[in-house]
């Protein structure tokens, strides 16, 4: 038997962010698969008697496990009719779902992705900013701090980066961001640039601090804790 | 009397893209502002009584009346307890959201903003495809192809677009694309690079069409419809 695999985004957290679509999927899975920033209240869409699988990767951290989580999906998606790979975020962004689909199409199961609130959207209205501004902030960009080895990517365009004139949203960037405001602020980018810190986006644990893209560069160099968050900096967090 | 706002994303269409939070605000409100793209069956969700106001503005054409919709959102918070003001995709990607809050705030009025799903996410959903690859695309950018004038913005950042290893998705872009590409491959991005054009993305108009830059450019001198699209290019549409 070969199944179908929803690729189900489950927005930020909190779990009213899920799609009607989201939790339509939910409730039909025979099985679901799950990061562990998807976890929580969000699973209590799944019926009783489903499968229930983390396979819980964190932010910040090397994840070595991505060849295995693809086969385990392709293994619950041979045992079951439905079969849900639940996402935190939106899953196509920075969410390993190349991965995953390549997995699917060597074994020749049929798949859908629903897309779904990204992090990024959350924590500027949480923040009760836009993401773009119509005069300033014409480009918004959603970049990784760091890359497969867990250090600030080498190939980054930091003329990109440092434009005063883009929004920029950091994933998974806190322990990085002091050596990447080095390297923005070298190519140009002043140091007063506004940022936000937003840890915990749309759940309880949701705290969101304004900072420079200095200062916020300088306490993270002190400290970095273990909670995922994003940071923002541009034209974006200015009042 | 001074009600309460709530700016609310109704994702890029298909009413089963709203998120539960978006779902609950519309049951509750007493009045309701909405654009030409988030109206029909999202609309169904509004209680029979509540007042349903259209302040339609079309992708691709100047909008002129801003400065009227801004007040008018401020007038009808005034004269009800529960605003919603329902835009399009997520309210802070590129629907003058800022315009708004600076009228909201002028005014005294509080406002909160629900996030939702990026039409850019649920075109890359619907073309079955991640906006971002870990290992060829670790930037994701979003840009409007229009300035306040409707023309392409002089002061658009080419470098940072005209590279290879970023995902770029334009909204607003069709008419001005040819443009756009001419200016993109002056400064070396290669005219085969990939592209898709998404119409309609999850609605039953849905069409996605794989092409070049270059294919697309040259398609769209030659014919443009009114259809709301976006268009992604770069590493990310590859097969």
């Amino acid at each position: 038997m070969t199944g179908f695999v929803s690729f189900v985004s489950s927005g930020p957290g909190d779990p009213d962010l899920l799609t009607l679509k989201a939790v339509d999927r939910l409730k039909r899975a025979d099985a679901v698969l799950f990061d562990d920033l998807s976890s929580g209240p969000i699973l209590g869409h799944v019926r009783s008697g489903a499968d229930l699988v983390g396979v819980g990767k964190r932010a910040g951290r090397a994840s070595p496990r991505q060849t295995h989580v693809s086969q385990l999906l392709v293994d619950y998606a041979q045992m079951n009719q439905r079969t849900v790979r639940l996402k935190s975020g939106d899953s196509g962004i920075f969410g390993r779902l190349e991965e995953e689909i390549t997995a699917l199409k060597a074994a020749g199961i049929p798949f859908e992705i629903i897309p779904g609130v990204p992090s990024a959207c959350a924590a500027a209205a949480a923040a009760g900013i836009p993401l773009s501004r119509r005069l300033t902030s014409r480009r918004v960009q959603f970049i990784t701090g760091h890359d497969v080895t867990g250090q600030l990517p080498d190939d980054m365009n930091i003329a990109a980066l440092a434009d005063p004139t883009a929004s920029t949203v950091v994933f998974m960037g806190k322990r990085t961001f002091p050596k990447l405001v080095d390297r923005l602020c070298a190519a140009g980018l002043p140091g007063t640039t506004p940022a936000l810190l937003a840890e915990g986006v749309s759940t309880e644990a949701q705290r969101i601090e304004r900072h420079t893209v200095q200062s916020l560069a300088d306490q993270l160099t002190q400290e970095v804790s273990d909670n995922p968050a994003l940071i923002l900096f541009g034209s974006l967090c200015e009042d």
